[in-house]
């Protein structure tokens, strides 16, 4: 089974609506007057990184990633569970932890540690749940995007592409940008009052702009030129393609007072033969558009 | 860094209160006018469980292992999330999965899906996150018991040891016990509001009582022949020793007011030299007392 069947057969025992269906960045869970926004991501290393990778960097990845997906939904972290598997340089991972963890104001309330795999040798596989509360209800949803909507992002792509490609080319040039991404937290909180969906662009811009209109049942027009990118002209197709930005994306109203400035970049039609139309082309299925992963809460 | 080295650096990081020091079988958070009992559990294929085991048995036992954490915490459970890593059989792993969430009424509420490392010939890694609300406060820790208490344990250990053999020695008598462990939630939630200190036995009876005089700052006197065991009388030793029963270990005053009958087992002291006594012997470190693990919360 693959993770495209994997997931289909799970959505089947997600029935419950805090599940959102398994197609939103998080569940969301009503509970004693407030509501809690969860996430996990899991993280393998040769999958997700590399074996030769700083463990703190990883650390920080793992955290990072997850409290991203909360500041997509306008929440403020409560803490992490960490699924940790004894690695290559375990001080090195703590020291990234406790980094990522003081950066975002973040408690770390538990977790489990187990030995390696294969005696040690095999590869180490991390997991991460964070919790976040909402601050905003209803929390925004992938789904809600809606026909003459405009789509926004909150700043430029293409900034962990140049930074991975620093870091693997070593040309000197400052990789922190695809080693250390910064959750948009206080942005994603201003923001969800005035969205009609929103969602963090993790495996490209593209890709996510194509799942978020699938997911509202819309068509989106996205105006590659006017996207942002933090990257040489030339390598605007490629910047529309890479993940690892963690901008937020999101559809709000034409005239919505948005707190801060974010860049106009298409608008959202009534549902048409594709859900996304870039750079003239119509796009009816994922393909070639990003990283696509197994993707999860 | 071994295991018991890294959670003590993790331990450094854990300051928030809800994390109770990484001591206990769950994080206890306080949220809205509800107290949210969080845990997670991390399985390796090779570590935890063997590359020809039932992947319907390893989904029962993820989740099931889970909620009898917070079984242990008199919480009844709001959801899972479930980090999973493709396997060999995913079909089974989802009727498993099925069956243990509808037997425990327990909803999927997210997670994450990874392809299998060294492509996809890794070992299968898993992580599960469960949440639950609690029924009584304070929510019962390990760190409870006082001189003074009667320790209770709520049935026989070693039912889990006998199926495992039977499951490993092809003697064809039943292995539930072992391969399907019941979470006691209803148990937990009865037994909450009358204990000073409450936990469940994964690891072995008499490491899982080190472990609460230990955190206590207590000395616990067992008698193991008042003990009830599901093996054979010359198997008591063992029984004692092995994991996997998932019985609640809580101390208690005397005259609780139980809501069930529970074999009292033991009494509490004030702290001596050693925090376990048991059959006469003082033990003054876990060595030997059952199965050593990183645990977590």
């Amino acid at each position: 089974m693959n993770e495209s069947a994997f997931i289909a057969a799970l959505r089947a025992l997600a029935h419950d609506p805090a599940a959102r269906g398994l197609e939103d960045d998080c569940a969301v869970l009503d509970l004693g007057g407030e509501t809690l926004v969860l996430t996990h991501d899991a993280m393998a290393e040769g999958v997700h990184f590399l074996p030769g990778q700083d463990p703190a960097d990883v650390a920080w990845k793992l955290v990072a990633t997850n409290l991203s997906d909360l500041a997509a939904k306008g929440a403020e972290p409560l803490g992490v569970l960490l699924g940790y598997m004894l690695g290559a340089d375990d001080t090195r991972f703590l020291a990234g932890l406790r980094e990522v963890l003081a950066a975002f104001d973040t408690p770390l309330l538990g977790g489990d540690t187990i030995g390696g795999t294969n005696g040690g040798t095999g590869p180490q596989v991390l997991g991460l749940t964070a919790l976040g509360r909402a601050t905003h209800r209803p929390v925004p949803a992938r789904s809600g995007a809606r026909p003459g909507d405009t789509l926004y992002l909150t700043g430029p792509v293409g900034a962990a592409m140049m930074g991975y490609e620093a870091l693997h080319d070593g040309t000197g040039a400052d990789s922190a940008a695809y080693r250390r991404p910064v959750p948009l937290l206080a942005e994603g909180r201003a923001l969800a009052p005035h969205v009609h969906a929103m969602m963090d662009v993790s495996d490209g811009l593209l890709l996510d702009s194509w799942r978020m209109a699938r997911a509202s049942g819309v068509t989106i027009a996205l105006d590659s030129d006017a996207v942002p990118i933090a990257a040489p002209e030339s390598r605007r197709e490629d910047a529309l393609r890479w993940g690892d930005d963690y901008q937020l994306l999101l559809a709000a109203p034409q005239d919505a007072p948005l707190p801060f400035p974010c860049a106009a970049i298409g608008e959202v039609l009534a549902p048409g033969e594709s859900p996304l139309i870039a750079g003239g082309i119509a796009y009816a299925t994922a393909e070639g558009l990003g990283y696509q992963h197994g993707g999860g809460t």
